[in-house]
């Protein structure tokens, strides 16, 4: 039995990537208010230019849960002191994460260091995968005092080298299982459909991951034909993905948080906010 | 203990698509002879322009072993008479491997059915997968009795909608152990580097895949960035793939076949034949 989605916004949240290009986060917040659109999730470079604590108390005056908060990871380095430096950073996260109210942090965990930017200082995935697995492990300690969950977002294969050598919702689940066995809600996966659409072993993966694991659902589509490797998702609706089969997928373990449009597209980026949120919100009503 | 690349190239397979836009299969088949280059992998459309016979003898004449024929497979459609209509498609690929002399056929297996040329005709990949998974079994029969082994290539999940949807080793290895399941060497996997190297449970599955179901191994590497989800592949050492690890868990299966060079790329296509096999030849005994 799965929500109905038809009657209204209630379960539906805007990751404020969606529209960075249109406003800055303060617009934003004050659009999706205006719209009764009740969730967002937003990212840590648009919260630090309209400062934290400002951003704190709009979002309470304005009534807007969160869907938690982005993004920390990049946990791997070429170095030791880069490694410090990363763990550094992912405190400063969650102490944000936690001022903000988010109820998780997603973390996209980081591949080959350097590989962002220009050149990979390695290549050696295992290694990364690796440094990831202890980032994540010195990380959670600090996250647990903050009662700020980490949720691990597995990334699209395509995204492996540069952004995420966690690739699939399985192998995301395997670090759960080896760091947080008691699935006391400390540790988690953000589900997005867009990284995790094609993938054989998906129903039985949300199946394993539970109600305790399954901290964020993220959806947009995937466009047939994809043009670019980051910036071409599409509007849920316009691509292939079976967004009612995943939620339902999702739903059947207790879900019962929002549902997260996440668009990162040079095209939805160009049309003006109001046209973005309001397909957002009557696509939420038909197809997602 | 890997086998020695640095002298000469005894163990080097040309992709003929790696050259499709410098020449025709003719041209192709004497720069390879003319630089020993022991063996090719030609595809079927570059085939049919050459003539099958022609080329058949022109391959014996130049002295040239094939490492496999590209390719069958895209097993899905709309409607009844479209999955026939590919079973027929797939008998014609494995007569023509057979007049060929090839050692396999390569099935990039299809996906949503239509997505390659426009619009899907469903969005159901579970019902691909379905469609996939019969169309290699009614195929299986036809191929034993030609002496024709099946090469599933699972191809990388941003190729997921519109031309495989086997995605992982372990998926296309789950396959081949329901439908082969005494390991008869009728059916395996062609393992492609740029769709595989990302997969956190490579390793693992290459030594359960073995040498009986390890038909075919390509290369070719992972640019960062990548530019393009189709015709942007790298020259091997230009990327990010471990490709002497991966060929170790390779031959450590006991395979002693060709490493088959196989680059999609805009770039390597605007340069002239020479240059390119004289690149691939430099890089197989260095990076290899």
């Amino acid at each position: 039995m799965m929500r109905d989605f038809s009657r209204g916004t209630a379960h539906l949240s805007i990751n404020t990537a969606t529209l960075r290009k249109q406003l800055p986060l303060p617009g934003i917040i004050e659009a999706c208010a205006t719209r009764s659109i009740p969730a967002i999730c937003p990212w840590r470079d648009q919260v630090a230019a309209a400062g934290l604590d400002a951003t704190a108390k709009q979002i309470k005056a304005a009534g807007l849960a969160l869907s938690g908060y982005c993004r920390g990871g990049f946990f791997t380095a070429a170095d030791a002191a880069g490694l410090e430096a990363a763990l550094e950073d992912n405190h400063r996260a969650i102490d944000e994460a936690a001022t903000l109210g988010a109820p998780c942090l997603v973390l996209v965990v980081g591949s080959l260091p350097g590989a962002l930017t220009g050149t990979p200082a390695y290549n050696d995935i295992g290694l990364a995968r690796s440094q990831v697995f202890d980032g994540i492990a010195a990380t959670l300690d600090y996250a647990r005092k903050a009662s700020i969950p980490l949720a691990i977002e597995p990334l699209h294969p395509m995204q492996g080298a540069d952004r995420a050598c966690v690739n699939t919702l399985e192998q995301a689940l395997d670090i759960c299982d080896a760091l947080d066995p008691g699935r006391t809600g400390a540790l988690g996966v953000a589900l997005d459909t867009y990284h995790v659409w094609w993938d054989p072993k998906l129903e039985a993966q949300i199946a394993r991951a539970g109600r305790e694991r399954l901290l964020a659902y993220h959806i947009c589509d995937w466009l047939n034909p994809t043009r670019d490797l980051l910036n071409d998702r599409g509007m849920m609706g316009d691509g292939i993905i079976e967004l009612k089969k995943v939620r339902g997928w999702v739903e059947a373990t207790g879900y019962t948080g929002f549902a997260e449009v996440e668009i990162f597209s040079d095209r939805w980026w160009s049309l003006s906010a109001d046209e973005v949120l309001d397909t957002c919100i009557a696509r939420y009503g038909t197809v997602v």
